[in-house]
């Protein structure tokens, strides 16, 4: 589908909806094309109009992408500040989505999520942060094996390098050591490659959580304390570039409060940048840093341009609070990663993991994995990705097929529902009173967290039940309209 | 040595240090005794005087109760609103104390304690609400013999009783029901029983931390919303009978904010009271119910009368914190109770509750146990003794017997000393950067705080040392100076 320095009008090429239109051309190579030229297109269906920046990819080739939303005819016409790019006009046939392809992920109600036609979806993100950095490709595609034998469904992963990474290395901006790094122009190699690995996860179904800033420079690339208008440039073209990719989510910043160059209002303008510059309106969040005990130095996530909770914390109990403090989703990003690094973030027990997955999870809100095994043969996936060692994955995954067979509307109200997840924790009560509602019948199973055991009790309940439980810690409770699951059988693994 | 209806001055009666003196007077019985009538006497050793009040005993009996803190010849005046009973003379010698009697424990240095021949303490208490109350012999016996199995060295004791004990029943008031209760007369059976136990406890070396009010009458017994002047009687009639046991600390109340009737500046005022009519200033502080994430609830332990931080919170990492609120000693006196029970503050497993007991002690705090299964042969430790039958005791006592080889100024600065405790709790690190002063060797331990084994390291260790660890969780490290224990021959139980 690529169209090189034409105008052809040529409506017989397809895209699919949430697919990927690109407008390819031959433009002006003097001075530096990155921040001397400017260009877009607008591209029309019937009376709906959006417009995307291009870019430029170097040695002469300029790109405009698009992710058209909708079936039918797109038209299009380009405007630039060169001539030679500005005024190219064109059509394309935009299809039915392919079987796998939902598009982007949206907010669904005031605590969930679902792809834009409909299909919900749930977070279980994990973290690689520089995955696609190291130049290496067998421990690339290791990486990406892992995640497909995964249950992650969302990877978060940064663009910019930290001072942990020795040059040579290719980076987002041209240049490949702090002497010669020249942050007015990118590096078209670092991103194609990136594209690269962006397809990769997309083919696995895996959401491209993209944290754009981060402040782990130490004053080495100096890429955390840029000119205000390096800062925009920058995002622009990484939105011009990635924004097309439909499982992209904008991560404005990690641990942003550790950046002592910037402020909250810094933030506030680069992330109505996001908001202004992306055509698709991608998921746009922001990352705290702040110790445990400082919640209060959490985002205020209650700002229009931010759509979801992006955290981190280590006490998932808190939750319940944020869903009051902003009713947007909660999605626990940090929550400390399994592992033996002697750092604190990075070592506490699978089963610790899996106990804080579940209380977040049974108050309506999303934790995210990490490991930090510092010893074995990959080291810390978190920072390149490799293999996964721990106890907790096999854990998650059997959460998620718990979770994913709730109703869409359960995370709007975890715990009032007719499904009900009751999460015992540290706990190991001898029974519970189970508060259902007094009509209709319910099934009740319990569920051993650690285990991964899904044991039906016997007969039907309603309207106050006590549950016998068996005294040990980590056990869970679900309760759902009866014939809503087939759930006989005895123990399930 | 009890003195019937005499003054005679005799000093060949002995009472050993710390122990208790009791003079019997036979008085009035008309009318209300023990409202109607005051009993002190003044205790004088040298040019020391010490004031302690008398109580009525029933039939006609009245007994003045003395604790001597020092050896030597104490002469007594007593003094009364009944000719009968004022103007009694006499005298005794104290002698030395024995070889268990330390005296009485008190406040040493800011955070820790020590009995007041200057023996280390530390508490280890666990909680037995009503153990006395029931009238089952046999069961109590059998709570003895636990506690003298057990690593507690301080039993949580109520003297008023619950709405869940139904009458008849013998209480501190006279009367059985609630009907006949007569918040103006004591009943001297329950008491004679009450010091029964307490002496039980005494020959154990178990502190006991008597409970004065509780909130849990919930309008039965109407003990928890009397009169001021009936607090203020009840209040000093305690102190009276019981204050000339060593081993006795005054817990004003516990979940002092579920009682609604009284106020803090109620609180105060009886706390206040406390300090007056006690002679020998047992320890004295007050015990809040309020739930997590509410700690600006906690009584201001900064107030003058109160002598250690009597605490509920389930989280014991906070103990940092409230060393700083308050310079006094940490006791969190509940932090949930191990068991089964189908309420939330008794229902965490064994490892969860050793977890906390780590937390706490090794920053400097001490934790309290409890039990709550029910499900056993004996119910709920916590509210009648019994057995024990959780899997923290042992464990607790592992704990104690490495705190008990800690200097005595280590609670003055545990994170800082030459002897040091860092506990992992839920992390588990693959390795430990350990900071220990530049001078002088240390000896370094590895924990295994669940399985309670110590495994030496090998080597000596000073500045700052990178120390291997096993990567599970609940591990700690002890180091202290070279030759300050014997720790050689491998792995200890």
């Amino acid at each position: 589908m690529n169209r090189v320095g034409t105008a052809v009008a040529d409506s017989r090429e397809t895209v699919e909806q949430w697919g990927r239109f690109e407008l390819v051309l031959e433009g002006p190579q003097e001075g530096n094309p990155f921040q001397d030229v400017r260009l877009s297109a607008r591209f029309q269906y019937r009376n709906l109009t959006m417009e995307a920046e291009g870019f430029y990819d170097g040695d002469g080739v300029y790109r405009v992408r698009f992710m058209p939303d909708r079936p039918g005819v797109w038209r299009y016409v380009t405007r630039s500040s060169s001539p030679e790019l500005d005024g190219h006009t064109g059509e394309f046939t935009c299809t039915e989505a392919g079987e796998d392809n939902h598009g982007p992920v949206r907010v669904k109600g005031r605590y969930g999520f679902a792809y834009e036609d409909g299909t919900p979806y749930m977070p279980f993100g994990t973290t690689c942060y520089h995955w696609t950095h190291g130049g290496n490709t067998a421990q690339e595609e290791l990486t990406l094996q892992s995640l497909a034998d995964s249950p992650f469904n969302k990877v978060r992963m940064c663009l910019l390098p930290t001072r942990d990474m020795p040059p040579p290395l290719q980076t987002v901006f041209a240049g490949s050591s702090p002497e010669d790094l020249d942050r007015t122009r990118y590096n078209p190699a670092f991103f194609r490659h990136l594209e690269h690995r962006l397809e990769d996860l997309l083919k696995l179904g895996i959401e491209a959580d993209l944290v754009l800033f981060h402040p782990y420079d130490k004053g080495w690339w100096g890429v955390d304390n840029m000119e205000a208008q390096q800062d925009e440039m920058y995002l622009r073209y990484c939105i011009a570039r990635l924004g097309s990719y439909r499982h992209v989510w904008w991560s404005l910043c990690n641990e942003f409060d550790f950046n002592k160059f910037k402020t909250v209002a810094d933030w506030d303008r680069l992330l109505q940048l996001t908001q202004r510059f992306d055509p698709y309106q991608h998921l746009r969040s922001i990352h705290n840093g702040t110790k445990m005990y400082k919640s209060s130095n959490l985002y205020d996530f209650t700002k229009p341009w931010i759509t979801h909770q992006s955290i981190q914390h280590w006490d998932a109990e808190l939750t319940s609070q944020w869903r009051l403090t902003a009713a947007k989703p909660i999605v626990i990003d940090e929550i400390s990663y399994e592992g033996n690094s002697s750092r604190r973030w990075g070592n506490i027990s699978g089963r610790e993991l899996v106990h804080r997955f579940w209380e977040g999870a049974s108050r309506g809100g999303f934790v995210g994995h990490g490991e930090s095994f510092i010893d074995r043969e990959t080291r810390a996936w978190i920072s390149t990705g490799g293999r996964l060692y721990g106890e907790s994955t096999a854990r998650i995954a059997f959460l998620r097929r718990i979770l994913e067979e709730a109703p869409p509307e359960w995370i709007e109200s975890p715990g009032e529902g007719s499904w009900r997840l009751v999460y015992f924790g540290r706990r190991q009560p001898g029974s519970h009173w189970l508060e259902l509602p007094a009509e209709g019948d319910y099934q009740v199973e319990l569920i051993d967290t650690w285990e991964m055991t899904i044991l039906p009790l016997e007969g039907l309940f309603r309207g106050r039940c006590r549950i016998g439980l068996p005294g040990r810690p980590q056990m869970a409770l679900r309760a759902r309209p009866a014939g809503a699951g087939s759930t006989e059988g005895g123990e399930r693994g």
